[in-house]
């Protein structure tokens, strides 16, 4: 078979498989849904608006530059909002959930938006609380400029906090095609469900994974490779997993969480206060002010002579 | 010394450099080595043509669609393949190996090609059974688009079952070039050389690294974190590194190991439906149904004003 | 309210937090800075000068290429030095620091650029001996070409030793904005001020962090996610982070760390020769030699029947 008649075997062989997988996972075709490349332009448009200098230049004025590019947002979240709004009744997943169909999109989807809008004033000011707390968190920092243009911390929860607010808006999928874009671009993964109060900063960060369900207070700091995960998933009368309810730990005001920690469940409470140091594994809550250290004793250090080679790693 | 005049002494300097390096480094110049940007192409396109609509808008004409993706997939793999095949035999590595040069790279280019068009099929019914595995494995997940269209663990399965089949067509380089792309994106680091069973899923992925030599079986999923890496490594004869054995886990059916665990060796056998609870470090082989913990009794938990500032953070 | 209105009052109720920011953060405004996406571009054509092809085809004249290519980078980088050098006195961390302004900002940073060409040459060498390095100390690296073109250990490498000359030359944020976006693109995360001798491999490397006052010997290898960071942070007489102490680990000549092991400390030394295994965490010195594993004695192994489900996970 030439590679002309292998092209044409091949697709031959594909197209009943789209079919068949339609029957197998009853979504709409990818391209109803929201187009990834717009929603990750409206999350830049957006951070420019938050920062406004971190990617474009000084405009001629101010108000017009605003007003410019929020219409462009706008634009873009109206249409793929609209086109998300469906997600709701006819996901699969969506089924046992009786939602009943909306019969003006664009109506709704321009609802949605205005009210989405209407949270940017807040998005700002508690951005504004988060650069002084990287600053403040870490002595490597010299300058605020410094947090804007080179945390990965405030990128993440700069995503966080815009896509949240679509997330409380009930939006399908928009909020987690943007979450997905920032844990690509800085390793930190923040489920759009989570949780999260002022001044909070998350240092280095890759492998930084916030459960959707987890809730967090104010001041808080974590590392990189620090989990707020779930224990396990309680199943409801049909061995699904059940969707709503709190999977993820509670971290109250003040908590520090060292690298690499994993704290599970949603009945974890990590009081007022508490550290948690590094490498620690922990599935129960703490009193406030608490210490939290591995019970393991540390380490073993043996001169290598005095034992095998290869042991131990 | 002004700066035209650096710039020339610095570029007097380098020169002689890059003499040096080539007769320290018995590689061809990289110009005559595939093009990055070219192989991260032809994955794109696999992907768009895998899963229809991802990126690219509704083809007013399916099948013609499919063919014109597939011939420009075909164009730049035999241009890449015919400038990667002379690795086999040209990089320092394969020396001793003895392998004898291939008189007509484009012929073979092509029926490289033409034998991975044909697997193109299998690789899309694969992928269709790793979406329903991440969307039953993840309570999170709300509809089968989103896990298409918005997780890390179906990029980089998808790119990995891609790479995998030119990697056993024993093609260098153009496999590791596509692995290590996914890499950047999703933090999730699968050599090609990995076999992994159907029902496959990574949730989140940061951090995960699957050695070259692992076995996976079906229905297998991993958190955040997972290593299956190499113990150490056995030298031949002349003190080298031996490329071609096992060195990396091998991991049965309906297998669970959770965030942040590290499992090493070649010998090591986890067997069918264990649990590997987080943060656990693993060097043996467990029976199956086996759960395993951390021995350590888990954490101490003090209040902080009876323990020294700093201590065990 | 429709959507033109949203947007109005949505503008005026955030222009005014613009200048309260300014306020509270007594930075210039971002657009005075350094211009993120033109550093990132220095940096790309830097590595096509190290690693000339590739990124770029082959050039008909080779010194020709270099010395248009180093044209290109002295325009970026005069350009950008000049922005970022009034962090330096108006910065607000450094404002106890008393330093005094520069006044002619473009002599200034043509100086600093002239110094920096002066060193790439000595960066060429530095990275062909991390090429070696890592084609040695990993099995799967099968030429030297494999290594260059597909190891991200060697990509974050290169972008570090360019950002430690900019940062050794007193240049502010932009070292920075290099290691962050390297940090992207790799997931791991070096600090431009950390020291590194030759022949340094960091293998999969996603997660590594090493902190700005690290020091590092010759022919170091660390794996995925291991942390060289700082236990706590001593503050001066005003409760502020002292800046300019070792504040993180010193690592002797040929030391491996497994993977997503933690060191902490100033104070700590691994000493000659160590072998740290994976997942330790670390805070204390190590005579030269040792080799340090976990004190847990490693993992409970149990059959799932005899223990509670979800257990341990």
């Amino acid at each position: 078979m030439n590679t002309i008649e292998q092209i044409q075997k091949t697709v031959a062989d594909l197209v009943p498989l789209y079919s068949q997988a339609e029957a197998d996972l009853p979504d709409r075709p990818l391209w109803e849904h929201p187009e990834i490349d717009t929603v990750i332009e409206s999350l830049r448009i957006l951070s420019d608006i938050l920062f406004p200098g971190k990617y474009m230049p000084e405009p001629s004025d101010f108000r017009r530059f605003f007003i410019q590019q929020l219409e462009n947002v706008v634009e873009i979240l109206q249409q793929e909002i609209a086109k998300a709004l469906p997600i709701r009744w006819k996901g699969a997943a969506d089924l046992h959930e009786n939602r009943t169909p909306i019969d003006n999109l664009d109506r709704a989807s321009t609802e949605i938006v205005n009210q989405f809008l209407a949270t940017i004033p807040t998005i700002r000011t508690m951005l504004i609380e988060d650069v002084k707390a990287a600053y403040n968190g870490d002595p490597a920092a010299l300058s605020y400029a410094e947090v804007k243009l080179a945390y990965p911390g405030l990128v993440a929860i700069t995503s966080h906090r815009i896509a949240h607010e679509l997330y409380l808006l009930n939006v399908p999928l928009i909020p987690r095609i943007m979450s997905e874009h920032t844990h690509s671009l800085t390793g930190i993964d923040i489920h759009p469900g989570a949780t999260i109060g002022k001044g909070f900063f998350i240092d280095h960060g890759t492998g930084v994974v916030i459960g959707e369900t987890s809730h967090i207070g104010n001041n808080v700091k974590l590392y990189q490779g620090v989990t707020l995960g779930a224990k396990s998933f309680p199943l409801d009368e049909h061995g699904r997993p059940i969707k709503h309810i709190q999977r993820h730990p509670t971290v109250e005001d003040n908590v520090i969480v060292y690298a690499n920690s994993t704290i599970l469940g949603g009945d974890t409470v990590i009081g007022k206060g508490t550290v948690v140091a590094g490498n620690v594994f922990l599935m129960q809550s703490t009193p406030p002010g608490s210490l939290v250290t591995r019970a393991d004793g540390g380490v073993v250090v043996r001169t290598r002579e005095t034992s095998e080679r290869g042991a131990g790693i």
